[in-house]
């Protein structure tokens, strides 16, 4: 590749036919109309006002509009949360067929990224992982996107089949992922309890810039204390925000594991072990954090034990992302500071190489997803 | 000082007064006897059969004898959590202050550290916030340290006087903190609310790995939403665990103030400024969490706004702990891992120099705490 590709890996849409389904709910998660205005209401603990949803979260004109603002090449799309979870396991698995080809349409039918072999968009897909359900019934979902070429992943909450993701029953679903090959885009939702954010009004400030971080890295800390990383070394996580706290709390989560009678000989390798097996979308906002991440991720093979493996620089996992259509800019602007920042972290990120940032903005995720 | 001091700023005691008060009762906290051994049981979801406590926790030769082990010339010891936080106000009131007395005589009376003004034992006390409780007696109780030396700060949980530490009603209590000049060591009890850390069994390491450094991030993160640090530029905040996951998640949080219409206008600067103005336990267990911490805490001036302030190292900030006697090691070793990961993490911290790990390790406790 001659040209030097910003590729986001972090870029959500609602497709119409899931707006649909938003619009036709009377409980959260659901789209209302306020002073002829729709707004989307999604979190527990929100507000009934929600905030405002448009065009930039269904239309795919207003995306492609977007990335040619910010220079953006190619977006790897997913749907955003709460995806599917709050529906029954029958009504689950159509909708997620019916999206998933939606999806596959929106992908396929998109620009050609001109002089290059690459379309605009590729998508990461749906999944019927609801309270209820079947493990078979998503393994037979994860297998039937071998029929849709432009999807190259998953995107996936915390909750499971209502037990959340360590929960033994899903392992078929890991092995079923894994041997896809998909990239699975572990994502938040549910935050923490609500209670935790207190009595003062914050907006959504909490329940975004920790509980979303929050959530990953305890959904992260369960599967590596059940040795499913272990089981499964070919499995590509791929985890947003940069892995949330799990990074600045991996040599902590190592040490509490050491000293715990029950846990001291779950996994196989100390937990920092595992960073260097996971990609992290470079979502941090901030040039420390994106070094940081990396260099928790180069250390990795210092605490492989028996058999030592390389350290190595960490910015090979990293991927950019925007976050699009959340975070956008209160004032209008035409440049989305959400997108600057990140990409001003890259730039400024201490210690790193042209050749590294280049693999960050877009490089890792053409070899990541198999473009 | 030629001499250079190691000093232990995180090393925890329950008193035999306090230890009395935990056999005394029925309900968690509680110290209950199995088998013919005592054990502690003081977190909501912990197994009744908690975990071993002994004379670690109270017998002060026991301290010193870890101290000497280790290597450690003073120790700034606090109270063990979860301090008075379960009494009602009249006899949390009482008890602090026959408490705050044992501990300044615990302190007062420990030996002298050999060819120095040094004694080995200083003190952080208890304050009487608990729910229920009026801010008068608590800013009273405050006051009346100033009669007791050898205590040099307190320790504070986060549930306040039952809305959290960002209750306005608190504001006094602050006041009164920052002018006497007090270090207010910050530290979890709490977590989060136990159903997040799923069905599997994984003995303490979520609650304690994940679920204490979140409660620190958001009690911080909800003081600066507040404005408290505007308010109070002097006051000495001192956090658990090298601020949890906050310094990771500083620039998100940033980030989300600045796109939020309800909080953006808040706090008076960009959220990375306040990390600047507070310090940090080195209790990290990792050299490169530590030199991303002091490089959060360098970069704050960068975010001052007009007037903009210099970027320092960071590490004039941070100062080296324990945890003791938490995390003693599963075997019985007499060298405690959780002591030598926390002093190797110094040791290699990248990109710092001897003056700074120094620093780290006495120096910057000495200044903080005026000893």
């Amino acid at each position: 590749m001659s040209r030097k590709l910003l590729v986001d890996i972090h870029t959500h849409l609602y497709l119409p036919r899931y707006a649909q389904l938003l619009r036709a709910r009377s409980q959260i998660p659901r789209i209302t109309t306020l002073n002829g205005e729709e707004r989307l209401v999604i979190l527990a603990g929100e507000a009934s006002t929600g905030r405002p949803v448009g065009p930039s979260y269904w239309d795919r004109n207003e995306k492609l509009r977007f990335m040619d603002t910010h220079g953006i090449d190619v977006s790897i799309v997913s749907p955003a949360n709460p995806w599917l979870d709050f529906l029954p396991p029958a009504p689950a698995a159509q909708a997620c067929e019916e999206l998933n080809s939606d999806l596959e349409e929106y992908c396929a039918t998109s620009p050609q990224l001109e002089g290059t072999r690459f379309k605009r968009l590729y998508g990461m897909a749906y999944l019927p992982v609801v309270p209820g359900a079947e493990v078979d019934a998503v393994c037979r979902s994860v297998e039937s996107l071998g029929k849709l070429p432009h999807i190259k992943g998953v995107i996936l909450g915390t909750q499971g089949l209502g037990q959340g993701l360590d929960d033994p029953v899903l392992l078929p679903m890991w092995e079923t992922l894994a041997r896809a090959g998909l990239v699975v885009f572990l994502h938040p939702h549910y935050g923490m309890p609500p209670s935790v954010w207190g009595a003062q009004e914050n907006g959504h400030v909490l329940p975004l810039a920790l509980g979303f971080p929050f959530e990953t890295t305890t959904a992260v800390a369960r599967l590596i204390l059940t040795g499913l990383l272990d089981k499964l070394p070919t499995l590509k996580l791929l985890l947003a925000h940069s892995g949330g706290a799990l990074p600045v709390l991996s040599s902590r989560l190592a040490s509490c594991i050491a000293h715990d009678p029950v846990a001291s000989s779950r996994p196989q390798h100390d937990a920092r072990y595992y960073l260097g097996r996971m990609w992290y979308d470079a979502v941090a906002y901030g040039p420390e954090e994106l070094a940081f991440v990396a260099s928790t991720v180069g250390r990795a093979g210092r605490y492989a034990g028996n058999g030592k493996e390389p350290e190595t620089r960490g910015t090979e996992r990293l991927l950019w992302g925007t976050d699009h259509p959340f975070f956008p800019p209160l004032k209008g602007e035409a440049m989305w500071m959400s997108v600057t920042e990140n990409l001003d972290a890259v730039k400024n990120a201490p210690g790193w190489s042209e050749v590294e940032k280049e693999g960050v903005r877009g490089g890792n995720a053409v070899d990541l997803f198999g473009l």
